[in-house]
């Protein structure tokens, strides 16, 4: 174990700063070593002139090439073995198993970013061959495809000190493109930022990957990232927190003098439609399963239910209380998000009634589950009841007709995910309540809860403002890719000279669109 | 011939305004009847409104219905004969030739967004199957597609106006997509708007599209405009025209509660490297075909090249004051245009030498050409030199060395596009020229000039910033669709319910990628 406290500046380590960050157990309070650095400006100016000089090399670097500095990346992080995961307990109060857990989504995630650019199709390699012969006018050899936009910058988040991280979904896309990264590590696990960012720096090493594809950055404050968001040199953005953290990096990118693109994923309380009939047949597991979503990971997902609608049901409520009443506590990831819990928890209480709690917390930064129920007049009446409360807490809202489920959906922001509980034939009859919903989410559920997102190539991690900046993308599974390039096309250039994704005789193999039929 | 001067809304017209609007012949100044009308407030929201409902259908009509509609209008188009051509030239003071040639590229565009629709691929229907038995949790079904966003805002270009304008590349490719239009139409074309307005009222109604999937608003001023960006109901915005209009939109969308997506295609001066050997070998027609791409259309292409970047090289300098001599002026879409044109030319002569001019302008709001010519340290140290002046003038930079090339090239801001002439063995002397333009640009081009945009499926229209706010896009060619649509996943949804791209069976037969692998 090689803790330095230092910040990641390519292939080399710094501690310009004098201003020292703590690491922090939030269950027991206890300072963990060493001490860490916030970085300087000249630091920053340093990792961002490392990612230029590297992007003039990585962005030409094979699929192939890339493809190894990722699984080597993976491979390090296993190697990293008990190191890691006790790191990430000590630093983020969560369990073992969810240490082991997100540690494999995290490497599943570099691999399937492996095996993606390793085929390479994902370039959507697009030609329209010359046709020197038409009139009146002859068409040029058009081809394009999607290229790397330069050095990015990604945010740590909270709640994922692994998967959403130093190595994790948007680092893992970044690099894939052929971006470098400049990393603004989360102070709230700088330990284990610093074992993964050390993978990283070596497997880069390893790789032969130019000095600079990769650097990481430690502030507690907002001054680092301001900066990096503000850098003429910095491409696009990626980050996922809270909804004041995103907008303002947002505003910020948006007010640059060339903008970029920001994927900020802030928050969203993920409404659950239950149908009547099936809160009627299914009333205990449906409880059961909720309760199991909103208290997972100590209700710290992005995608934990919120909200839950339901039709008038004294036996579904009854089983509510009775669910919640045995939840368990758990330590939150940090005092902050503690204390913003508890701040949400008593704004809520004066704004509704509480349905049920769950046991009493017993450690430092332990949070309690608490649902409340509100009549639907009152919750629509009432917005601060859509509000985001980042824990293990949702509201319960109790609709007397299928008109108020409507509108209740019709009402809604955008959100990540939206839920529809509901036997085949019951949902038939909610058609228009699917109708609606689908244009309010990025991942629309049936029969299941939204916590636990599949890391694959269909699944959309995203959606409408302000569940995120940008509804286009997604930052869970393989198209994430595309958020770090755009087309570029190249008309009459010498086969010589094109990139191997456009040549004529497809060295690649490769999936492409020639005269807008896909071939091989 | 009908036109009413009133604005289109949805199946109806209106003209509650009193403010006018009249139609001017720019070679003669002559007004053209009617007077059209500003649209009020009132009648902005009606037409929001009315695509607010027209959405909930359209959304989900199939691309089969959709491409029907499309036709149509290239159909209701084409009947107007030369009704429309003449109001066209009468209007934009272009010739016969232009006005024929950019009907049939609107008919075109239209007709191959209704093929792509058709055959329905263009979704991107990923699907990842339930594995129920996976270890050690299963995966749910997840089917993902593009989805349209909702009502859009066009603006029109003033300098097409046909193929960028009422039916134009961003009309076809939101209604393509799914997405109803609220098209404000330039003020320099009042009458072809109107005609153009209503053969896709028409066609509307004919193919049985819903009430408001298409409307047209008129304002010479940009309050409409403004009022339609900020309209909470508007999805995305696009827009083709000046630098100045275009970041005007888009500031004002990013600062609205919800922010949305503005692809907006401002300028671009369209560097020209022509490398010293070519420049030799082919200096003749290297100096004709120049001045011809900077004349074309007056020099109102948004491909336009501005600059022209050679090593010192006295016969091609004598061609190109030779071939200048040689350009006939022309008369400008409207007087502001001229104006502009007029200003800009002012403020460079001041700044560089006049190499040569064209012939005298012989009618009103006609432009002279002017070619002005600097060495490179100059251009290098005033960045007025850089500024795009719309119309038919352009800077010649003389380098006396590959490294000022170079150099030239890295100081680029943002391009539509960047051409290099050379034959292909200096072009490979110059591949580090080439992977500098390619990140400068939407299109790199070789050995052609960039006037004439090809509408097909590898086009890319577009380009970092400042050339547009937007560079992960195209203005031209199938790609432009998803600027109007945003992925959406779907869970475990039952197979009766899914959108027929996803559905089990795959009844459009569509290209599908499952399991990663794409597959009919």
């Amino acid at each position: 174990m090689n803790i330095l406290g230092k910040n990641i500046l390519g292939n080399s380590s710094s501690s310009e700063g004098t201003v020292g960050i703590q690491a922090l157990n939030p269950a027991t309070g206890e300072t963990l070593g060493p001490l860490f650095y916030k970085a300087t400006l000249s630091e920053l100016e340093t990792a961002v002139q490392k990612a230029i000089s590297a992007f003039d090399t990585y962005k030409n670097t094979s699929g192939q090439q890339k493809a190894t500095f990722l699984e080597a990346i993976a491979t390090e992080i296993e190697q990293l073995g008990d190191t890691l995961l006790n790191r990430y307990m000590a630093e983020s109060g969560l369990p073992a198993g969810r240490a082991a857990g997100e540690r494999g989504r995290t490497m599943g995630q570099l691999r399937m970013f492996a095996n993606l650019i390793r085929e390479g199709s994902w370039v959507n390699a697009t030609i329209d061959p010359a046709l020197p012969d038409r009139q009146p006018l002859a068409r040029p050899d058009l081809r394009s495809m999607e290229r790397a936009l330069g050095p990015v910058a990604v945010f740590g988040a909270s709640n994922f000190p692994l998967a959403f991280s130093v190595a994790g979904g948007d680092t893992a896309a970044a690099l894939a493109s052929g971006c470098p990264v400049v990393f603004k590590a989360h102070p709230s696990h700088l330990g284990t930022s610093d074992l993964v960012g050390q993978a990283i720096q070596k497997a880069a090493q390893d790789t032969g990957m130019p000095d600079g594809v990769f650097s990481m950055l430690y502030d507690d404050g907002i001054e680092i990232g301001q900066a990096l968001v503000k850098h003429p040199s910095i491409r696009a953005v990626a980050f996922t927190g809270s909804y004041r953290g995103g907008k303002a990096i947002f505003d910020t990118a948006m007010q640059r003098p060339e903008p970029i693109p920001v994927y900020a994923e802030m928050g969203s309380t993920n409404p659950v439609f239950i149908l009547p009939e099936t809160a009627q047949a299914q009333a205990e597991s449906l409880a059961q399963n909720y309760l199991g979503s909103v208290t997972m990971g100590v209700g710290q997902f992005c995608t934990n239910p919120g909200m839950l609608f339901y039709q008038t049901n004294p036996a579904f409520k009854a089983l509510l209380i009775q669910k919640t009443a045995a939840a368990a506590s758990g330590v939150m990831l940090n005092s902050g998000i503690k204390l913003a819990y508890d701040k949400g928890i008593s704004h809520l209480s004066k704004q509704a009634s509480v349905l049920a709690k769950g046991a009493s917390p017993e450690s430092k930064n332990a949070a309690q589950p608490i649902i409340f129920h509100v009549p639907y007049e009152q919750f629509a009446a009432n917005p601060d009841l859509s509000e985001e409360v980042f824990g293990p807490s949702s509201v319960v809202i109790e609709t007397t007709s299928k008109e108020e489920l409507l509108a209740a959906a019709r009402n809604l922001k955008g959100h990540l995910t939206a839920t529809v509980i509901g036997s085949e034939a019951e949902l038939a009859l909610y058609s228009d309540l699917i109708d609606i919903l689908s244009q309010k989410v990025g991942r629309l559920l049936f029969n299941g809860f939204p916590t636990g997102v599949e890391v694959s190539h269909a699944m959309v991690h995203g959606g409408p403002f302000p569940a995120t900046t940008d509804a286009r993308s997604t930052s869970v599974g393989t198209q994430a890719i595309t958020r770090f390039t755009r087309p570029v096309c190249f008309q009459d250039m010498p086969n010589s000279l094109l990139p191997p994704a456009l040549k004529h005789d497809n060295p690649e193999g490769i999936w492409r669109k020639i005269d807008g039929l896909l071939q091989k």
